[in-house]
């Protein structure tokens, strides 16, 4: 049992030795996953409302796809618009996510989009993003959001 | 001839009043069009060289499509593999260009691409993008660039 113990614990220090300093758990950097990581949870139950609350209520931040949508009040709109139900909405994970500091105020999150749904719902959808996000008062906030969708996989 | 005088100042006035304030004047909105006229310039030059001077030289640049390049070397070396003649840069052009600053250090810029290109050099492309912009000792550089493209027009 002591052998497994002093094992488990010698695999855990290598895990954290080989852990990329992209992945780094700063402060500001846990915070900033914690954010994305509600994002998915309020999508994943079809809340829409909890989900925009990611992003600063501002009518600053942009919402950057094939046009650019203004402001918190039209990001929205157009977030119900296109996902008007939940076979529409999917379930929503992210993958590669990084996060990259521009200074105390500022960082940048690059990463994966994956929307599972049903045929019905409007099938699987894939892409990446770059979003830009901000410390303010009430944590950080996404600022400008940039996603791109990418070609369909085969079933 | 007086009258004409009046009425060329009254006209100048409007069209300052009529100019929306994303496309203010301010010193630095001006300073970061000119990064990018100058690159479109360069680019049409077929200084890819020159035209990466645009973006900050370090290791933190990302440049982010389908997958994340980082770092001002990694980024150069995949502008020159993707476009390894003029016939592959063909001709740059950009539109919708908006300057939203973050504060005195950051801004970012959104806009539309557009590469016209022999059938041979790869044909036209169209996309968006939004870059994030740092005032350095050396002026603004470009220090994250999400790019997407879109699907292609009917000729």
């Amino acid at each position: 049992m002591r052998i497994r113990v002093v094992a488990l614990t010698l695999l855990a220090c290598l895990s954290l030795a080989a852990a990329p300093t992209l992945n780094a758990q700063t402060p500001d950097a846990t915070a900033i996953r914690a954010v994305l990581e509600k994002q998915v949870a309020d999508w994943n139950r079809g809340d829409i409302d909890a989900f925009a609350t990611g992003y600063k209520n501002s009518p600053d931040t942009l919402f950057i796809g094939q046009t650019v949508h203004r402001g918190y009040a039209q990001m929205l709109d157009t977030y119900k618009q296109h996902y008007p139900n939940r076979a529409a909405m999917g379930t929503l994970s992210f993958t590669h996510l990084e996060v990259q500091p521009l200074d105390a105020r500022f960082a940048t999150v690059t990463g994966n989009f994956h929307l599972e749904r049903t045929v019905a719902g409007g099938d699987n959808a894939d892409g990446y993003y770059l979003l830009v996000l901000e410390k303010t008062a009430d944590g950080w906030k996404i600022v400008r959001d940039a996603s791109a969708t990418v070609p369909p996989k085969p079933h």
